[in-house]
């Protein structure tokens, strides 16, 4: 079952992870905040961000991707999906639950 | 070589990382302070947690689990297993001595 | 493409996360503060650290673990790789244009 990994800024990351529980696109979001380093305009810069790791299910994916496009205020969000390997079977089972 | 990605309640976090290294069921693990959004009786909430990284190998993977089940303050924790594609070998070999 | 988890002590972690940003090693760098425990001469201890997460390229994976670890102050660091099994394409390609 795919985590969705989500960099917004501070101000939106809280919205957002409520908007994707609240509209059953994700059954649960942790929140982490970091500092992102890039180049932007030939500097090296250092922001705070917020990390969202969303859990959902493979048949909510797609929507979720596309929910998050909509909503988040970046032109080229990062949205990443990895695929656990293993979970415990009662986790994912409230997963599909809370999803689908 | 798995990485077990499991959230627990703050006050909870600290103890259940410092079994899972004691009992050598991981090399070592890194605790994060997040918040996590998800539905509680028709609510959307938001609650502070502690997610644990816990490095470990194949063969001790499912004595980790059992573990975590039974001291987890959770009746469904989220336990969930991810292995890297690829690894510092030296690395991987510290975990090994560490664990087995 | 390839993420890499790499964990750095908090007074090395910024000018590591520059440097692999400013040599093109990697498109973006989120830092991450965490407690990590393990064990140390026969004690459990917990320590202050820093998690890099670092967006690269296949082909720019091999240099950017030959550079961490010239510049790493460990003799062992953690640094593993863990490809996504899906991305926004548009982010896929900002990363390929900042690293290649």
């Amino acid at each position: 079952m795919p985590t969705a990994y989500i960099t917004a800024p501070t101000d939106a990351a809280a919205e957002l992870a409520e908007l994707l529980v609240a509209e059953r696109l994700a059954a649960c979001v942790n929140r982490f905040p970091c500092t992102s380093v890039y180049r932007w305009e030939d500097e090296v810069v250092h922001d705070e961000e917020i990390v969202l790791l969303a859990k959902t299910t493979d048949s909510a994916w797609g929507e979720l991707v596309e929910r998050v496009e909509a909503e988040h205020p970046y032109d080229v969000p990062c949205i990443e999906r990895f695929d656990e390997d293993e979970m415990l079977e009662e986790f994912g089972a409230w997963i599909y639950e809370e999803v689908e």
